[in-house]
Formats: C-alpha cells, sequence, structure tokens
C-alpha cells in the first residue's frame, strides 16, 4: 500500500515527482469519456519508465494466443485493447536540449485531477544540463461533450532565460502494445497529411481492419496575442506526422500552445469518409476554442455529478476515494453505444485485453442503474444479445448443441480470447450472471420489454446451457453439475461448487417464470422467441424442471453451511489472521499447489451468491455462512471486498463493512495490491459504489419498491447518495438525525425506508 | 494407423517414396548408439518436407518458458533435446543441379533398417531436370562399439549419363530447433578448421555451455580404387565448413564416398582437449575404414541381440514389432553413463524436450532389468540419486521442507522443465515411481547395496514429501490427499486419486522397511544416511506411521472396487464402445471440458497400481477392478496397453492381452496414434517388451526366485525371449508343447515355472 497522493474532496493531488511512481500515477490521473482515453503520460515525452496508453472504445486486436501447451476449445487469439495512435505530442526542445523530466532536475511538480470538472493539470518546474529553468503547466481533457474531441493547453515559461526553442506537435500511429505476444505492431498507415497548422494520420489495425483517423491542429498564443511565426517543419514518417514549430521564448513570458484532436474511429464513420468527418470535427473544435470546450466538458460533468454523486461528511479520504470510483467508471462508460462495454482497465490500461467480463454484469451494471437512465443498463444487456449467436457457436465448440450458449469469460466482439482451460471451459459461473443481469434490469426499472423482446432468448439458451452440463448422478440421485471454477479462482475443477449450481437452478426457474411471463403478457415476442429458438415447450421445460428440483448442492450439516464444493471440509480449515503478513498476498508469496489446497478464498462465491440470492435465506443463516467464509477470504479479487461489505451491512456487522468499504474504496489511489500501474481496477469500482449504497445504505427493490435500510459508519458525520430510480433522481442523505430524502427530478414515489413506507414530493 | 512398411522379421523396409510420408519415416529408420542419433535425413539434403535431427546425448538447451498465463511455481525454462551440428551432410550437384528428392523424379526407392547389424541402407534411382537418371545407394550407422563415431557410404551411379559433379562434405553447425519457444538458434561457434580431407566446427550451445566437436574426413572410391583428384573448394561460414569436391561420374561406374564422423562433446572431455581428442578418434576411424567399423558395429549388436532377443514364429509383424522396440530402447540407452537417460523421443524427435520422466522408473527399468547387466539399471538409479537435491529444492519451492523432495515431471539435469500447473505442482505419483524402482531393482538383481548407500535417502525424502503433501480431513478422519492428477492425465486436480494415495502409502512404509534393513545389515550406510537426512528416527518414523495407517482410500462398497478418486461415481459411466469412431481419438475430437468430465481413461491409474503391487490384491479383485476400468480406457496414453496387457494376462483374459499387445508394439511402425512423424514413443517401447515377459510369460521375481507362468497366444506358434538375471542369461521358449527353458550362461539356477520349480544347468 502506498499512501502519496493528497486528500482532497473533489481532486485527486500529486505533490511531487517520483519516477518509481509515475506508472501508478499515468494510471491514476488517466482521463476518458467513453469514447476515447488516456494515461496520464507527459506530453513533452518521457524516457523513464512509462506505459504508453492511448485508447479508442471498441478498437481491438486479435492477438495470436500464447499458450505453454494447447487445448481443444482454445481460441485462436486474444482480443487485445489498442494502445492507439497518439495525439497528446507537444515535444519541446531549447536550443538542441529536449525537455524531458527523465533528465532534466524537477524542483517542482504538481499533477491535479479535477474530478468536479474532469480537468488534468500539471505544473512543473525543470532545470535542463545547462542551468536553463522551464516552467511548464499543462492542463488537458477529453470532451464529456463531444466524445470524438480532445484539447491540451501546454504553457512554457523561461524563468531564466531567453532562447529559441522548438516545439513538435504531432500525431504519432508508430505505436505498440507492451504487452503484445509477440512483439508485433497493430497498426498499419493508411493515409497522413499535413496542412497549414495541423497533421492528420489514419492507421488501420492488422486482422481486425479498424480505421482511427487522428486529426491534430493548433495555436500558440505568447502574452495573450497569437503568435503567427516562422513558417513549421513538416516531418513525415511512416506512420507518423508532425510539425516542429520554432518558437522564441523570452524570460518570463508564457508561451502557450493549444493543442485540439479528433479522433475518430470507422466503428462510428464510413471509412471513406473518416478522414474528411475527423477534420470536421476538429475544424468545429478549433473554431469554439479551448475555453468553451472545456465548459461545455465541465457542464457535462456536472450533469453527471447530479446523478451520482455520494457526498462523505467526516472523512476526506473515503470522500475521494468514493468520488474517485464514480468518476472513473462515468468515464469508461458512458452508455451511449451498444457495442462498447466496460473492460477491466478501463482507458487506463492495457493488461487483461478484452472488454467484457462476468464483472459487468455482477458489478457495472447495478451502478449504471443506480446511477444513470435505464438505457444505459439496457445497452449493457443488448451488448450480450447481439453476441447470442456467438455465445451459442463457443458452446459447440466446446461439445455442447441445440441452442445451449456459453458466454465467453473475456471478449471483445462475442468471441471468447481467455486460454486456461480452468477458466475459459469451467469458469461457467458467468453464464449465470448473465441470466441475472437481465432480472436485476427488470427488477430495478420495471422495464419488461426487454425481457420479453431480448432476454428471453438469451436465458433460454443459458438454460439449454445448464440443462447440458448437469449430469445425473446414479451416486447421490441427484443431478450434479462436474469440473467447474466458482468466483473463487483459488479452487479449479471442482464439482459441485455451490454457487454454480444455484446460479444455475435459478436460471432454469427464472427462465420458467419469463416463458410464463411472456406468453401471458407479450404474445407476439413470444411467439418470436419460441420460434428463434425451436423450444419445445413440453419436453424442454420438463427437463428444466426435473433439473432445478433434483440438482444438489453441498451442505453440511453440522455447522448448518452451505459447502463451497465438493469435499471442501477435507481442507485444513484455518483463517486468514492465522497466516503471517509476509506469506501475503498468497498469490505473490505461494506456489499455485499450495493456493489450491488451502481454505484459502480469493472471493467467496458462497457468499457472492448469498448477496444475490439474498430473500432465499434467514438472517441466520446469512451469518453462519458469512461467519465461516469470510475469516477464510483474502480478497485478493478487487471483486470481493464490496459483497462482504453488503453482507456485513446485512447482518449487523457494521464493523466488518466499513473494513471490506476501506479495501474497495482506495484499491487504485493507495494501490493497495501492487499493480495500479497496469492500470486502474475499473470494474471493482462499481463494487465501492454498492457498498456503500447496497451496503451502508441498504437500497434494495422489493416488487418494485425502493427500500432503504441505512446505517452510518460512526467514523463518518454523514453521507448522502443519489439514485436514478424510475424517472426520478432521489437524494438520501443518512446523518445521526435519521435518514433525508429528497426528490430531485421526477414525480411523487414511495419509498420505504426501514421498513416503513415515506411518499416523496 | 498407415501400412506402408514391408513385413521382415529382421528389418524395417519402405520400398517407395511418398513425400507425405516421409517425416514418419524419418522418426521410425532413426539411428543411434546411446551417444548420439539422428532421423533418416537423407545425405543429400531434402527440400520437401522433413524434421532435421542431429543429437548428441546429454546435450540440451534451457529454452525460456513459453506459458499464457504465469502461475507461481513455474519454472523459468524448458529443457529441449537439442538438434545438433550434422555431420552427414554429402550434398550432390551435378552440372549445375542439385540431387534433391523432392524435386527429382524419384524412379526406384528403398530404405532399409537392418536391426541386426544396426545399419540403415537406402538406394534411389532418380531422373533430374534435364534426363540425368541416378542411382544413389547410402550406408549408414552409428557405431554401437565406438559411441562417438557414425559413418557413412555414399555411392553414385550415372545411369545414363557422363558428367562432372561436386559432392559437398559438410559439418552444418548453423541448426535449429522446429519447437525452439521464440525462434532463436542455440548453437555458438567456438571454432572451425579445414583440413586437406575433412573440417571440424566445434559448436557451444548459449546459457548451457555445453561444446560439441563434430569431425569429419572423407575418402572417394570409383571402380574399387581411390580417388586422388582435383581439390576441394574448402566453405567457410559462420557455424559451417565445407569441402566441394569435384569428381567425374562416368556412365554406370560407381563412385563411393566414405565419409567418417566423430562427434565428441564437452560431457566427457575438457573443453580445451576437445578438437585434439575429436581429430584422434575421427583419425582411428579413418584408418579402420568403413567395413571394419561396420564390422565391430554388426558385432556388438550381435552381442545385445543375446541378451535381449524376443522370437515370435508364426507372426511376422508381431516379430517385426516387438524387435524394432527392442532395437531402439537398445539404441537410446546402453547403461554406460549415469548422467543420461531415456528421453520420450530418444534420437528420434525433439518433441517433448527433456529427457526424463516417471517413464524411466515405471516403464523402462524393468526392461533394462531384464535384458542388460544390473548396473545399466543402476545408472539409471543413480541418475536420480544425483538430482536429490534439485528434486528438494523443487519441494522448497513449492512451500515443502525440511528434506522433503519433490522429482521433476520432466527434466534434463533434475531441475523442473515443465509448466503446466495440474502436471507440474499435481503429477506427484512420479514420486512414487521413483521409490518404486529402487524396490524394483533390489527385488529383481537382489542387490541391496545400492538401497542402503544411496537409495535410502531417496526414500526418505520422498516420505516426508508424502507426510507433508497429506493433511488430516476432519471430515474424514482420515489423512487426504488434495489436489492431484494421477497417471490418467484425463482427470486433473482430484483429491484422493487412489493410485497416488497408494504408492503414497507404500513409499512410506517401504521407507520404514528399508530404515531398519539397514540399520541391520549396513550400519555405515546407515548411520551416514542418518547424518545427511538429519532424519528424527522416533518422530518422523511415528508420524509416517501413523499417516500410513490412517490414509483414506475412496473404494466403492457396492462394486467392491477401488475408486479412481472421490466423486468418480458422480460422472456419466460408460464404455468405450459406446463412443463413436468419429469421436476419437477424444484427445483430438473432444473439448478438454468435455474430456474432463467424462469417465473416460487416458490411461488407467487404478490398474497401474494393481499391476506394480499385485501381490497385495486377490484374483477377484483384480478381476473386478479390471472389468470396472478396462471398457473406460482409451489408451490415449502410449503408455497404457502395456499394463492392461500383463493384467489380462495374470487374470487369464488372453484376447484382451493380445489386443493390448498389438495396440503398443506397432505403434510407430504402422503409425497408429497419427504422431510417428514427431519421433518413435521411445519409453513406451519397454512396456511392449513387459506385455511380453511380464503379461505373456508371466515372468516375476518373488523372493529372489525368478517365476515363469507363460501362455501362448493363440495368433501364435511360439515365441521366445531371454532374460538377463542374477549373471546368467535365460532364453525361455514357449510351445504348444510346453514352457522351454536353456540357461544359455551363467551357473545354475532354480527357476520356478507354473509354480513348480525346475532347476536350470
Amino acid at each position: 500500500m502506498k499512501k502519496y497522493l493528497q486528500a482532497h474532496p473533489w481532486q485527486i493531488i500529486e505533490e511531487r515527482f517520483d519516477p518509481h511512481l509515475n506508472k501508478i500515477s499515468e494510471s491514476v490521473f488517466s482521463i476518458g469519456n467513453g469514447h476515447m482515453g488516456q494515461r496520464a503520460n507527459f506530453e513533452e515525452g518521457y524516457s523513464g519508465e512509462s506505459l504508453q496508453g492511448t485508447y479508442v472504445a471498441g478498437v481491438y486486436y486479435p492477438d495470436k494466443t500464447r499458450v505453454g501447451w494447447w487445448k481443444n476449445g482454445y481460441p485462436e487469439y486474444f482480443a487485445k485493447v489498442l494502445n492507439a495512435p497518439s495525439w497528446i505530442g507537444v515535444k519541446v526542445r531549447i536550443e538542441n536540449q529536449r525537455l524531458d523530466l527523465a533528465t532534466a532536475r524537477v524542483e517542482k511538480f504538481q499533477r491535479i485531477l479535477d474530478m468536479r470538472t474532469g480537468l488534468l493539470t500539471r505544473t512543473v518546474v525543470a532545470t535542463l544540463a545547462d542551468g536553463k529553468k522551464i516552467e511548464v503547466e499543462s492542463r488537458r481533457f477529453c470532451s464529456m461533450a463531444r466524445g470524438e474531441v480532445g484539447a491540451i493547453a501546454y504553457t512554457l515559461t523561461a524563468l531564466n532565460f531567453t532562447a529559441e526553442a522548438e516545439l513538435t506537435l504531432d500525431v504519432d500511429a508508430d505505436v505498440m502494445n507492451q504487452d503484445s505476444n509477440y512483439q508485433e505492431k497493430f497498426w498499419d498507415e493508411v493515409s497522413k497529411d499535413s496542412f497549414e497548422d495541423g497533421v492528420i494520420v489514419t492507421a488501420q489495425t492488422k486482422k481486425t481492419h479498424f480505421q482511427v483517423a487522428t486529426g491534430i491542429r493548433y495555436r500558440i498564443q505568447s502574452q495573450g496575442a497569437w503568435v503567427h511565426g516562422k513558417k513549421p517543419r513538416v516531418e513525415l514518417r511512416e506512420k507518423y506526422a508532425g510539425h516542429i514549430v520554432p518558437v522564441t521564448l523570452d524570460q518570463n513570458k508564457p508561451v502557450t500552445v493549444f493543442k485540439y484532436a479528433a479522433v475518430l474511429s470507422s466503428l462510428n464513420h464510413p471509412t471513406e469518409k473518416l478522414t474528411g468527418n475527423c477534420l470536421a470535427v476538429l475544424n468545429k473544435a478549433v473554431d469554439d476554442g479551448f475555453d468553451a470546450l472545456l465548459n461545455e466538458h465541465a457542464l457535462t460533468w456536472e450533469k453527471k455529478w447530479d446523478e451520482c454523486d455520494i457526498t462523505i461528511e467526516g472523512d476526506v479520504e473515503a470522500q475521494q476515494g468514493i468520488r474517485f470510483n464514480i468518476f472513473q467508471l462515468t468515464q469508461t462508460y458512458t452508455g451511449e453505444d451498444e457495442r462498447l462495454n466496460i473492460g477491466p482497465k478501463g482507458f487506463t490500461g492495457e493488461k487483461y485485453g478484452g472488454s467484457t467480463y462476468w464483472d459487468t454484469e455482477a458489478y457495472c451494471i447495478p451502478f449504471y442503474l443506480g446511477t444513470a437512465p435505464p438505457r444505459v443498463a439496457r445497452n449493457l444487456l443488448m451488448y450480450r444479445y447481439k453476441h447470442l449467436p456467438k455465445a451459442i457457436e463457443n458452446a459447440v465448440k466446446l461439445g455442447f448443441n441445440d441452442g445451449a450458449a456459453l458466454y465467453p469469460m473475456v471478449t471483445m466482439n462475442g468471441e471468447e480470447c481467455h486460454n486456461e482451460w480452468e477458466i475459459t471451459f469451467e469458469e461457467i459461473h458467468r453464464n449465470g450472471a448473465i441470466a441475472y443481469a437481465i432480472y436485476d434490469y427488470v427488477r430495478y426499472t420495471g422495464d419488461a420489454s426487454y425481457l420479453t423482446q431480448y432476454g428471453l432468448e438469451v436465458l433460454i439458451a443459458i438454460s439449454r446451457f445448464w440443462a447440458q452440463r448437469v449430469n445425473w448422478s446414479e451416486d447421490k440421485k441427484k443431478f450434479v453439475m462436474l469440473g467447474v471454477t466458482g468466483p473463487n479462482e483459488y479452487e479449479n475443477n471442482v464439482n459441485n461448487n455451490w454457487y454454480t449450481n444455484y446460479i444455475a437452478r435459478w436460471t432454469l426457474n427464472y427462465t420458467m417464470e419469463s416463458i410464463v411471463y411472456a406468453r401471458e403478457h407479450a404474445q407476439d415476442d413470444y411467439r418470436r422467441a419460441l420460434e428463434k429458438t425451436k423450444l419445445n415447450e413440453v419436453s424442454e421445460i420438463a427437463n428444466w424442471k426435473t433439473i432445478a428440483e433434483n440438482l444438489y448442492f453441498p451442505f453440511d450439516e453440522n455447522r448448518k453451511i452451505y459447502l463451497q464444493q465438493d469435499g471442501f471440509l477435507d481442507k485444513v480449515l484455518t483463517t486468514v489472521n492465522q497466516l503471517p503478513v509476509s506469506e501475503r498476498p498468497l498469490n505473490q508469496k505461494w506456489s499455485w499447489d499450495r493456493i489450491l489446497r488451502s481454505c484459502f478464498i480469493k472471493q467467496a462465491d458462497v457468499l457472492q451468491g448469498l448477496y444475490f440470492f439474498e430473500e432465499d435465506f434467514s438472517q441466520e443463516a446469512l451469518k453462519r455462512n458469512f461467519d465461516f467464509y469470510e475469516p477464510m477470504t483474502v480478497h485478493e479479487s478487487s471483486l470481493s471486498p464490496c459483497v462482504h461489505a453488503i453482507l456485513a451491512s446485512r447482518i449487523g456487522y457494521y464493523d466488518k463493512a466499513y473494513e471490506m468499504y476501506l479495501r474497495t474504496s482506495r484499491l487504485d489511489l493507495d494501490d493497495y495490491n501492487n499493480d495500479t500501474e497496469d492500470g486502474c481496477h475499473i470494474t471493482s469500482m462499481a463494487g465501492t459504489w454498492m457498498s456503500v449504497v447496497k451496503g451502508f445504505g441498504g437500497m434494495r427493490i422489493k416488487e418494485g419498491v425502493l427500500h432503504l435500510n441505512p446505517f452510518l459508519p460512526k467514523q463518518w458525520t454523514s453521507y448522502s447518495f443519489r439514485l436514478e430510480f424510475r424517472s426520478r433522481v432521489i437524494k438520501v442523505m443518512v446523518s445521526p438525525a435519521g435518514t433525508e430524502l429528497k426528490l430531485i427530478s421526477g414525480g411523487p414515489l414511495v419509498v420505504s425506508v426501514n421498513g416503513i413506507k415515506r411518499e416523496l414530493r
């Protein structure tokens, strides 16, 4: 854990430059707008340790799979988030010295990410080798109002000299992914061009043939006046175009470059119009100017915060942490485009590849349901609906048939990317989460139209998968599910993972209910779904019913707890507090063999099941299982603590709930797992939000009614959160005085608080 | 399965050239002598599909591990069998046309491997593009009498022309492994030289710094007279040296090149003397001449066959098959060098890397015990003894301590090479096989000196491993062993694999017995072992005893069978004959997921245990388990059928035994598994020998006495085998008239045949 950032309710602040922390800060200070984003790399370049990252949503590359030993059924490639052409370059050369913080003496350094307005500011005073002292101030944002536009205001002030300088303003498509499997570059040049005050480079990905046009224009201002000076030198290379602009740096007279960028991809524009449209977007941005762009950007953020802000009084770090999570989630996914999803690193790193894990359904959808209009979550559901044919193909590849679907563990376009057999083939609970998200959406929004129009097909295909994936055990006289990996990935290839069996049975039942609902309430939809899926209403449903009624669940009669899997009680049952601190995290300190055989849990999947299906269990059952599993859980998945926080809140373990909240909310700000340099843990940030809203706030939807059951952690003075719920925005404020509710927008609503109904107007 | 080779009792014969079969033939026609060997690549080169392979025993390269996803505990590298500098090149150019069977019209082609003499002969008639018709006859061997010497007699006859030709006689160290993980070459040049009638190249492996000097000299003969003609052109390149020798090819007048090679490695010579010694060996070979070398080579083979031949009357294919197996094993490992071992592909291919698997202990040692003096098997045991410190290190890496040893799954120098967690970390039964081989050696040879001097340390270290690897299950009130993969690799990460638990308990008991034995019979050895291992005679032995007495074994009370692992009865229990032929082999047709969940067995590990510990079980128990497991076994491991053949023989299932024998004996000759092109399945060949000797012959050693209990498969007229046993060579002949025994050499011996003792003189 590192604590080097300053606490502030709305800002992330770094006060000095430490090269060893640079990659972490590059992640934390990332900016994005759902359409594109980037790590906090320096505009002037940096020869020290850095992970260069510019990302364009939906643009990926299928890197050839690298494995030690091939297993039948593995995918041919792993879809990588692409490091895309960079538009941020403002390289600075002063009398043949390049400005580079790796070689200059950095005397002052400050980086501020203002989350309220989405603006990244950096101020540096550096002394070059020959003693020239220069101040740099850079302000940068990716416009939330115009997804394809980014802008930089980069100001240089010569503090103790006057000299000629050169600024290189460029687009660099000659970039690569650090995690390329075979050290290949993934971009080819399509075209490039230079014009009076800018350049444009259009590049195309190999194999996938996505095109991205990146255009930049610039303006230079000195002491408030535009500089129209010497002609730039044009530099054109393969996949690169730049202008080298001579400027005079007069002592103490700031020179500012405004660099505008437009980044358009062939996802949204026909390739033949890409360059033209790019220039049009770019020109409009230049015409409007930096201040106007920044203003509309900040206004858009203001609106976003109105929907989703959480305030915490009495604990600035907690306040900062929760806002950072909401900020990152909001800039990763805006819900405008049903082809996009929430990558595990968002726009903050390239690790893991793929854009979609079960994280989206289990963690992110509740966040977007609670903080954005229903279409955002609906788009995430549509994404999976559109991938249904590929999920069916994927199942066929593994030996399933008749329309059974296995959604991929990791995907970009619906095809599986992952290649570890124990995950790719066995971590099939993801299918359950995808079914559950449909239920979650309908429950929260009350909108059953998605269910009957689209969801039903998905549910039928997933139920078919479960029906084929179980088998009858003559020995147990029950249906069993063999060879699975649950959410607790510290167990592999187990039999009868309780969570997976539970969500499988739930899916079968929910599918059968949904069929009845659709038959009664949406006959056209129902008939169409029947036709498309060729469902046999008699034999298939009868079979599902038999399975649902006869599925096996491992249970310990002594302790009255659900068993994580068959044979779990054969382990040496000990607790995390018996482990020496020096042996943690286990995933860094122990061999895989030892981890697998131990009782220690990465994320407790029985508890995940109790969280999803809380209403099926008594308070005592929740407690018993929590008491058994929580002490064995090492929380080495970023997705783990939030579920524990919610359950702990539910059963009145408030201190435990708060402890779990702390683990999740500042995970990246404090680099808790020593891996933030690879990027932020975007999807688990949704879990932080859930910890507050579903945990401390006790928010639930039951029979269409919003229920709240809040408590105030003793460490806080008060807190508040906002909820989007059925066309209203509701503000919930919790203080020692009790729970106050305010209807920010929308019509009257009845809300249940601590079991008592209140009407909001 | 392919049937393109001619049946013959002593020869392997290919009668025509099929480019699609060439890589298979390259494997099958491989030659070697324990010190070095090579695939049947053509001397003149070949531009078609080919796997070039020249191998020098013990010379390997640690190729950087390639995995998709790293797991803690994985080794940094995978030791590869090295494609070494080639000495076979006799490239032929006739008036600027290169002789290349890929481009010439091949009119006649015959390849014969004479197993009796170890000579590879190839006769070709080919027409070049311009109509020149030429005959080639090549004879080649790696001397069994001089491990460092190889020789080729290569004869060219111009059939319809007279022309000038050039022969290139070279050493080529600029070679690579086809399975290089990162497309790297593994050799650097140390030196090269050219002299009047030959060249020498010394090359060194990267990282491991093995040096190999390869020298060649040649003589050219035309119509019985030595040709001393035009001076050769010398070609020297990086890692390459060759002479280009002009010769005149007169129509119908054969020209023969005798090419002699000496291949010396730094394993056996100080590097500073390597080149000098190489030349000395080479010169001696040239002085003695091809015929004398061939003669002594053939005589050595004759002696080998005297020790290990098996004859089969009435079935030429079976005869050829068994001899091929014995031939390949004998040329792979001669037992002279305790640093060497038996690679899975021997000198016939580079696949799998490593040289040592548990195959050596479980399959090869019985073969060498039965067919060679005890020192051969003893050297194989010493190999593991010398690796004991590394096996202890390996265990430490995985979290074990206090002198526990886990031998590697795959190794060259004692370090683990393999990198699949379910095998590397979990296929720990290998440790048991290594212990068992000590027992097997002592039982067969009666030589307990190995046990007390060396074996005891190994046994103690392995017992320590088992003692730490099990854990107490409060639930079962037994010790259990979690997370293992048995010999049946179609199950991974299971609990309580019966075979592994059984061999673990056996090891504990055998170690305790051996301690008592050493204490009583070899006190000095005992004291030394105690000191080295720091064994606590009280607490450790007490602990082992407790574990051995309380270890859990899964058992089906209904069927009275041992269960392969916990939960095996939850599977759908079906049989291989229910599988459509089109779905086999499963490892090519099914996803890994489906294979893991099915009941189908790659090699039946319960039966492996019954084979090892046959005397612990009643005939009825053997039958019951065989009847249960055999029908589920797909034998997709080349090591599987032999164990079934032996057990089937034991319980009187003679047809099944014969069927199993057929599967193993011609595995490579008929390319049964469609993978012989990668190399022959050397280690499983020992299983074929066991099928005959332990299966049909019923050979066992009980209390120091050789027992035989033979039956004659009805498909055969008679068969015979020879056994090395306690300084005797015994010939066993089985015919309808009964079993005849002959003492070929050594003093009188009492042998039990069908339970009746006979004295041989």
